[in-house]
């Protein structure tokens, strides 16, 4: 990845706002500018800035695979062993050495949203200026590169295998999370052939019946399908840890006219909103049409969240596809579009769609079959 | 779960430490204290605790999710679609509210090591004084209630599972990720036979290969398992979001006789640590007992990691095994037990289980054998 070309990127806005240091909490973040993510953050893990050097402070089970992956200029290593107890043991002791080198009243620039209290509230004593830098990180992000982009669409086609697989097994009798299983199996089998010696992650979620698949977000269950269910079943596949997700929503044997109906008006306003996506269109609008779908039909008070979110390295990423963002869409950006409703006593409808925007308009890079005909199983 | 006594408890530490409210952040924190939890926490949700109430700060999508779970007084719901655009669409103005009743200057518990910057910000430049209420819940949630272990115990029996038919499907050629497969997917069904309609969730990570096995903490690969492979397997599962871990290191064929003593090293060192948990014991004993047995054989600085963390609710609990760590351990504690030697060119060795303790002793939840022999493969 373009690691160093965003961290000359993140120094010019650095330059422009007279920040010394950037620190770097948001584990996607940090791997956005060193390509370096460690299994779990319990051990803190921090990524300093500054015009000369890309400094990591990481605790000493992660040297190994930093010393193979992260693309930094220093490594600081902590340690948590009685052999190593005149060694450093708090990252914290990192910190105050880096923060030596610049002077005091210097301008920081942190990410607000993500920095703990404590590290907040440590800086702020030791009297630095700090500044938000989390809205220019998520910009820098929200464009994808060629890279990106690439490993996007191999997640994306992993999701349609995962899908597809689970999607062959929908029988009353089994549970949500035997349901989930099939898809992954046939992920991993598939992802171990065609792309040897890479990371594959995956989430699942199916939320299946009447009163389950009311409620947008929910972990999978031991519920069995049952006759008559509508079922919401959520996917999201990462390739070397860039995301798709791929959504269907999808009924089973005696189901009622209203149900037919609005997992058909659901499928309509996702098109409607697919159709839309392009440089140049304004977030909001891609919101309030697909809402205007389920408006028309009477269900406007039905619909519990806007249309999209951006995808890329976490499970969602700002911006969003929102009534009130005025953002202008723009190539490489990446966006589910997802309009759902919810009823009360009669189920949610939603699919769900990873699309990218291009020079001259958008494709979707999860190419499962939408439509009605392919959602509704009958009893075997 | 017992989550009125426990809000009973924090509310008596709240009066003797002057604390009009305290805002809960960390999602498992606000399980311990409502059994409700959320897939996703990127639309911020909260909980408020005072002397009358316990109130929830939730995004519309888990409207009927919180209804149907959420032990707690007051629901309070933010909006983010077009047909709301009239109502609350920022949790923001739910906190203003809820601290306009409170005087100025006010004490409010927070969590200083999970409650953002930008929150504590706000809270502090509205005149509020900010204490930590952390180490309070971390205290709480250590010691675990009977209904707690009865949940550790069934996630520790489905690990066993899990474990036992990824290890009789080893061989050479099938990748980490696919390795994993095989037990998740007998996780499920017995799962969904077993607890119906019930949450069940795990993670799991292989690291194989001298190379990958030495580093402590990577996601599985697409790598496949090859002839003289050491192979670090770890696995944990969740019964309704208690978690037990259990990692087992195994021997793939032709292997150097120094892996397999260092193997059985690391075996002796478990067993040295899950015979001293008692109460009464101090931490800091077991994690120097179990490195001394490294050191002995000349490996004092292969050591990378303390022997063991807390479980329950998260992937690492407080408080930690660990040589700097004075806490005395007391009825109702749970560790992992998982002392790790790696050492580069080799390859890295690790069993974990997780141990509770008891008014005499300690039992382990998870019970898959550990001893050497089953843990070297011949090649088919």
């Amino acid at each position: 990845m373009e690691v160093r070309r965003r961290v000359e990127r993140l120094r010019q806005y650095m330059e422009e706002q007279g920040i010394q240091l950037s620190i770097i909490w948001d584990p996607d973040n940090q791997f956005y500018v060193t390509d370096f993510r460690a299994i779990s953050y319990s051990r803190p893990i921090l990524t300093f800035i500054d015009v000369h050097d890309v400094q990591l402070i990481i605790p000493k089970l992660e040297e190994s695979h930093a010393s193979e992956r992260a693309q930094v200029d220093k490594t600081h290593i902590y340690y948590e062993q009685y052999a190593h107890r005149n060694l450093t043991l708090s990252y914290l002791e990192f910190v105050c050495r880096i923060l030596k080198k610049i002077p005091r009243h210097s301008t920081i620039g942190i990410e607000m949203a993500s920095m703990p209290a404590s590290v907040y509230q440590f800086l702020q004593k030791s009297g630095y200026q700090l500044t938000d830098i989390g809205d220019k990180l998520i910009e820098m992000r929200s464009i994808k590169e060629e890279k990106e982009i690439e490993c996007l669409r191999i997640a994306g086609r992993l999701s349609d295998l995962a899908i597809a697989e689970s999607l062959s097994n929908v029988r009353v009798g089994i549970s949500e999370l035997e349901f989930d299983s099939y898809g992954d199996r046939v992920l991993l089998e598939t992802a171990s052939q065609q792309y040897p010696n890479e990371l594959i992650g995956y989430a699942d979620w199916t939320c299946s019946g009447t009163e389950r698949s009311e409620m947008p977000h929910l972990n999978s269950s031991t519920r069995k399908f049952a006759d008559g269910d509508v079922v919401v079943h959520s996917r999201q596949v990462w390739y070397n840890n860039y995301r798709a997700e791929n959504e269907r929503t999808f009924l089973i044997g005696n189901v009622t006219e209203k149900q037919k109906d609005l997992l058909k008006l659901a499928i309509e306003a996702q098109q409607v909103g697919m159709n839309m996506i392009r440089p140049g269109i304004v977030a909001k609008e891609v919101d309030i049409a697909t809402f205007n779908v389920f408006k028309k039909a009477g269900y406007a008070d039905f619909v519990q969240h806007r249309v999209g979110h951006g995808l890329g390295l976490s499970e969602h990423e700002e911006p969003y596809l929102r009534f009130d963002n005025e953002l202008i869409l723009k190539e490489g950006m990446v966006y589910t579009i997802e309009p759902g409703v919810y009823v009360p006593g009669v189920g949610g409808f939603r699919h769900s769609d990873t699309v990218i925007v291009t020079n001259d308009g958008s494709f979707s890079i999860t190419e499962y079959p939408r439509e009605f005909e392919k959602m509704h199983f009958a009893l075997s």
